[in-house]
């Protein structure tokens, strides 16, 4: 899982069916979270699909501008329209402010870390 | 998929990593589904979870009110209580306004929608 950095700051939720095509996906998705990971604003990712095939990527920047531009990266752009003619049935994109986080572990025991 | 309503709304980005323990989770996570959608404000959810055992689940509210409002719900209290003392390793939660939400589907065409 990504790191919790201190809110405000933004979050790309990525929801997305994939097609039966398998042609070079993982390959490309490796490549993306490397590639992401290197853009300027970059904070995490955590992403998870499951057997019926619908995929949640959530990222994270430190701002909308950052957004922007990975979203201008001409090798993220290049993926995203092999997406389209290949790899996704449907997909939905949204882009939201986070105003508040927390987490919890194990080790810290059973009690509701925000009570 | 959930549904795209016109922003702002809110979204309640929740990543976990399961334990091996499977005790009742299932019914739990169908309960929390059909429990969360008879809540004032709610908008939508989506879940994933990969074989490494990390999951997503995005819930979309009208607004942060009723995100809180849902958190006091009793049933939904028992089961995030039972989920630190059997069913996650570790988890995040994160609140996030969405200022702008999109979709793409296979029978758009492959060209970009946001081009």
């Amino acid at each position: 899982m990504s790191a919790l950095p201190e809110p405000p700051y933004y979050a790309v939720i990525f929801t997305s069916q994939r097609t039966p095509v398998d042609q070079g996906y993982g390959q490309m998705a490796d490549r993306m979270v490397e590639l992401a990971a290197a853009q300027p604003g970059y904070l995490g990712m955590e992403s998870s699909r499951g057997d019926d095939g619908l995929g949640i990527t959530v990222s994270y920047w430190r701002s909308a501008d950052d957004i922007a531009a990975w979203r201008r990266h001409a090798e993220h752009k290049v993926a995203r329209d092999t997406g389209r003619s290949d790899w996704y049935q449907h997909y939905t994109l949204r882009v939201a402010r986070v105003e508040r986080a927390y987490g919890w572990q194990r080790s810290a025991g059973a009690q509701d870390p925000q009570a």
